[in-house]
């Protein structure tokens, strides 16, 4: 056996033994290896000389079947030795306090054609699970936008924002991928499952969590952290008070990745999060695809264009005329010496500019004196 | 006459001759007195000897005049050395180039029982004529919010957001003020006559320009300078690329006042100007009342109060049960021995907790072992 297949079946099995991101484990896997560490473990016994009660899990675990069976079902096992580990995830190594759960993940098991090495241009976007409409319709349309540009989206799989998210990156043309808090063969919610199945045909489907293996409320929070590590950056598009999106926030914060949030009306509860996280200073507002683009940096294509100003007829006018056109009235039409005198100007360079501004329909003549016409209202 | 009425009587003549913030005249008065200003002009003859135009345009006007007759329709004039005198307007002097307009008032005509020396607390609203609902609600509850706290609400009287703001700061039994591009005697636009009927009754209707002037694109222009001048802060409530609104929040820049912005949704165009505000950090989110008190800084009665967390029930378990509670699967059953291993804990101390959990309706307790029960799903 090779010194890199020791260290997979070690990392196999450790991950069976702890909760992902558990800073006792991630610490000594990075301070020792993991294959040390499980050889230390597994021959732990306690003054009597039993096994403990870790080293008896770890002696009922059978990595080599579990890789083994997750192959079966076309799932593979991706541990920072590969090629394919995506290693800006190396981050999480540095980002958290030492005792809080955290850390580089012991490996991560994948479903799917998307290499994880590729995914530097990426961005994740999450939100509310009890999302609105509206917060759907702009995942969707932002996701579909950063997609079509290649850049691979990626979500929870959750209801609301995180499915808007995937459907539109899929509707987009683009890559997805789906980092889930339990087993990459357990599709979570059940009525994802067509989607999922989707999204590990075309994308993948990621878990730190051994295949098989239940979502729990931790696994979730711990999931969090994965999602704003494989990303360059991380969008919110809608989140409560309290939301999980705003655990993603902030792991993107502790990472120094770009964390964006798209507003909403402000007496909606779905955006007060997010606005929370604008006012904060502590993630920049997005209203689309492009903005994201930009502020993600992903490459000189993604330059944002400016919304044009629609030219008005008014701007190409000389500035003589315009001010002559500026000094006639909104409702009342007067008479030309008063045009003259609220411009400044002499009485003949106003005549000739108001015939014109007459010929081009910016303003209007009648009894009483000129008046703004259909342009000049413009 | 004391030099007090002839500096007064000097600026009604001068402001009869220019447009409001003509950068010659501001320039001069502050250079050299509206007086001496006044007699410089109305003197000057061309080389034949006769009165120049502007000459003959002051000798034709009468200043005393216009004070009376501004007198009997309620209106006073009030200049720089008047105890009523806003003083935070002088800070036009300071902003903008000078061959722009701009530049301190000559004076101002108001129109109502509001002493615009008492404007200190205040806070300009201001926004898009062509409004949609969402936008004029929130400037109407913003507006209510403020104004019950003793702040002032600043605005143009114009349709849209303008008005919702007034009303608002009247539902709310607060000051309002409104600045105007024509004359304090000539409601524009007039559909709000009876509005600014009800703000010269109890608050005030400010202009630049003289009685009986009439509005014109330069003056709505100028009187936006008045309206950030004579505010703390501005908020910008809707408005699109183009919107006037955009020009009074660049003056509130120049005049270093607190800009504020209210999001939108992204598919409103109406929303695309605050958004830019925001995302250029020019101006500050904010979606409430409080949150514009806090950041005007009025006064120490402004503090936030943050939204309140719902206090939720799992907040309250000690922190062994919450560990055992998060092991707990979100959606299928599992036996103790699962849970003890996920929560990493001994099968005694997760039964006692399960116990409790079940006890509170946090867990419940199937054929296949326990899942969530009510309270944890919440």
């Amino acid at each position: 056996m090779t010194a890199r297949d020791a260290d997979r079946l070690a990392r196999v099995a450790l991950s069976r033994l702890g909760e992902p991101g558990d800073p006792r484990i991630t610490t000594l896997v990075a301070e020792m290896g993991a294959v040390r560490l499980h050889e230390a473990l597994a021959s732990e016994r306690d003054l009597e000389g039993v096994l403990t009660d870790v080293a008896a899990r770890l002696a009922a675990n059978d990595p080599e079947r579990d890789l083994a069976t997750a192959a079966r079902l076309g799932i593979r096992y991706v541990v920072p030795s590969d090629d394919e580990w995506p290693t800006q995830v190396g981050d999480l190594a540095h980002a958290g306090a030492v005792h809080e759960r955290g850390g580089v993940p012991l490996g991560l098991w994948v479903r799917g054609p998307s290499r994880l090495d590729e995914l530097n241009d990426s961005v994740a976007v999450v939100g509310s699970r009890s999302s609105t409409a509206y917060g759907e319709g702009a995942a969707r349309a932002l996701a579909t936008e950063v997609a079509g540009h290649g850049v691979a989206v990626i979500s929870g799989a959750a209801f609301g924002i995180d499915q808007a998210a995937h459907r539109g990156a899929v509707a987009g043309g683009g890559r997805t991928v789906a980092v889930l808090a339990g087993g990459v063969d357990r599709p979570y919610p059940v009525a994802h499952t067509r989607l999922l199945e989707h999204i590990a045909e075309t994308g993948a489907v990621v878990s730190e969590v051994p295949p098989g293996s239940a979502p729990t409320r931790q696994r979730f929070l711990s999931r969090n952290r994965v999602i704003a590590a494989l990303a360059r950056g991380t969008v919110v598009v809608e989140a409560a008070h309290r939301s999980g999106a705003l655990s993603t926030a902030r792991w993107a914060e502790r990472l120094s990745r770009t964390l964006m949030a798209v507003p909403g009306p402000v007496t909606s509860v779905q955006s007060t999060g997010t606005h929370g996280l604008i006012r904060a200073g502590a993630a920049q507002l997005v209203t689309s695809g492009p903005e994201v683009l930009e502020l993600l940096g992903t490459s000189g294509s993604h330059l944002i264009v400016e919304p044009r100003s629609e030219t008005r007829a008014r701007d190409a006018l000389r500035p003589r005329d315009a001010r002559v056109l500026d000094a006639v009235p909104v409702s009342r039409a007067v008479p030309t010496e008063s045009i003259a005198r609220t411009a400044g100007l002499g009485l003949v360079a106003v005549q000739s500019a108001l015939t014109l501004l007459l010929r081009d329909g910016f303003v209007e003549r009648g009894p009483h004196g000129w008046r703004l016409g259909p342009q000049g209202r413009a």
